[in-house]
Parts: structure tokens; sequence; C-alpha cells
């Protein structure tokens, strides 16, 4: 749990569900970005939960404390950051289905979002993981908003991920090795 | 105040000294990214206050209540996003102060988040505003970390910013165009 970035609900539920592994995606993203860091080769970061306060006491001139929030639904996608002076973008989601990934799980803003950025040359994504199949899939903002465009359906099937996505495989260290696939589908940028 | 972005008490208390002018700079740089989104020039986002919650109430299943939350020191800069594909990033802040800019202002991290941004040839900048003397700047990483290796000062005089940094005027909308600043910099990005 990453509790400065804020800790939801379904955090926790997830954490549990898989203790076999005893990390989230949330988890293994966030240590791979710190890795990035370390060796200086990106600076990407996850955005603080996006909350709306509405109650806050000062037992002190210089302390704050927030006595009541809610979380609203971010307009922009979770993590973004600079690779070589690019902007890079993406969402990250795991479901536990396991024939496909429902739509439902990014919002509209989201993906009003990926859309923009995606015109704007920004490198941008979605990191989808299957968690039950242990399947975690890299796809691109522009694959992603074809099968939007083209379909009505409300979830896209594991088939289109294993198609168009490219699977990002699981190490020690970096988790999530996702930059690896962008430097191949960009080709060295 | 910009309640979904957080409030601070140091917030509320620059309201009411410039109400005067009625806008803070977060405001001011708010407007202008909303009408860079507008129209479809730079999307540009301030991130959300980061926080570390310590007590969440669920009121029922779907809902949750954060009932404990603190501030939290950024790690990062408060504003990013896509320009052209480049990523551009900066901090904002004001000072009443009439003759330098205290380095108080800016944490340690910032400071190295500015220098990796650069060093990764993000597009990294402040944006300074003595608020008594309604002058905003823009400074460029370089020239902001060029003035901390070579000077012992805890604060930036004046007389650096007008001689290194660039003036960003005032207009009715954009409120401050800080792109067309950027544009001249870097020569047609």
């Amino acid at each position: 749990m990453n509790y400065p970035n804020g800790i939801k609900k379904k955090s926790i539920i997830s954490n549990i569900s898989h203790k076999n592994r005893g990390m989230t995606l949330e988890n293994d993203l966030n240590e791979t970005n710190e890795y990035y860091r370390e060796i200086d080769k990106a600076y990407i970061y996850k955005k603080p939960t996006p909350i709306k306060i509405t109650k806050v006491d000062y037992p002190s001139r210089d302390k704050a404390v927030i006595k009541e929030a809610f979380f609203t639904i971010p307009s922009t996608t979770d993590y973004n950051g600079v690779y070589n002076g690019k902007y890079i973008d993406f969402e990250a989601k795991e479901t536990k289905n396991n024939t496909s990934f429902p739509l439902a799980n990014i919002h509209s803003h989201q993906i009003e979002h990926i859309k923009n950025i995606y015109n704007h040359q920004g490198i941008v994504f979605i990191i989808i993981r299957f968690t039950n199949l242990n399947e975690t899939f890299l796809l691109l903002g522009k694959d992603f908003l074809d099968f939007i465009n083209n379909n009505n359906r409300k979830s896209i099937p594991i088939t289109f991920f294993r198609e168009k996505a490219y699977l990002i495989k699981e190490n020690y260290r970096p988790r999530l090795d996702y930059l690896k696939i962008i430097d191949k589908i960009i080709g060295g940028i």
C-alpha cells in the first residue's frame, strides 16, 4: 500500500487477492519508475490521487489537518513524465476478468485525455494486467483508440490484447520494464 | 480557491491580499492551461496536491470518505504536460517580497527534479510572481540551476529575474501566455 499517494478500498482488496505474488500493478510500476530514476533513464511519476477537500483544521499556525475529503474522478491518466525529452503518459489497470478488460475501468475523461496526448505526439499507452492469468500488456494509445472507434463493445477481449498489445515480462528489477517495449516500438528515441 | 486541488491556509491568505486583482497565480495558470486545451495547443495540468491519507471511512460499499489526511512535501513540480510532443514541466510560486525570491519556497526535492528534467531534455522552468510589484517572470530551469550552483544566497534577487528571466504579460485570455515565451526561446518547436 502506498499511503502517500492515497489509498482506496479496491487497492486494499486487490492487495489481499494478490497475496500469491504480494505485489499489485501499482506497486510494480512504482518500483519500476523508481528504478528508472535510479539509473537515470527516465523520470516518470504516479500523480497524487485527486481528491476534493471539504474540511481542513488548523490546530496550529503551521499545521493543517484535512478532516474531510472525497476521492474524485481523475481527468487525466495516473502516470506521466519525461523520457529522452519525450512526453510519456499512461494509465494502468488491473482486472480479475479472464476473458476481457471492462472499459468501465477507464473514465471517459481519461479516454479523451489519451486521444489528446496521442494527437499531440506524446507517447501514450495503457498497461492492463489480467491478474488471474498473470499477464500484463502494454497497449499503445493508437490501438486502444482504434478499438473504441471501431467497436461498440463495453470491454476489450483478451484476444485483442494478445494480438495488438505487447506482453510485459515480470522481472526482479525492474519489475515491469515497459520502456524496453517503447524503445522497440519507437525505435531508439 | 481551488477546492478540487486542495486548499492551504497560505492560499486563502494570499487570495485575500490579492483582492485588488482577485486572482492568484494558481488561478491564472489554471485558466491559461484550460485555454490551451480549448484551442488544442497544449495539454498541461496542475497535479493534485500530494497528501498522506491516514483514515478512511466507508459509510457504504461504494463510498469512501477521507477522515484524516495531511499535506505532504511534493517530490516533483506542480505542473506538467505535453506541447508538440515535448515534455513541459514547471513550478509556480508567488512572493510578497519586493526585492528577491526566497529559495525556501522551492523544496530541495523539487530542485533535484528540475535538474533531472533539464538533463533529460524536458522543457523545464519556474514561474515566479512578485505579487506587490505585479511582475510575473518565467525563468528557465537552466538559468535557475546556474544561479543555485554559483551562489550561496538564500534568495534570488529580482535584478536576476529582470536580467535573465522573461516577463509574462497579463492578458484577459489567456491570462499568462507563457508558451508564447517558450516558442520564442525554443524557436518553433
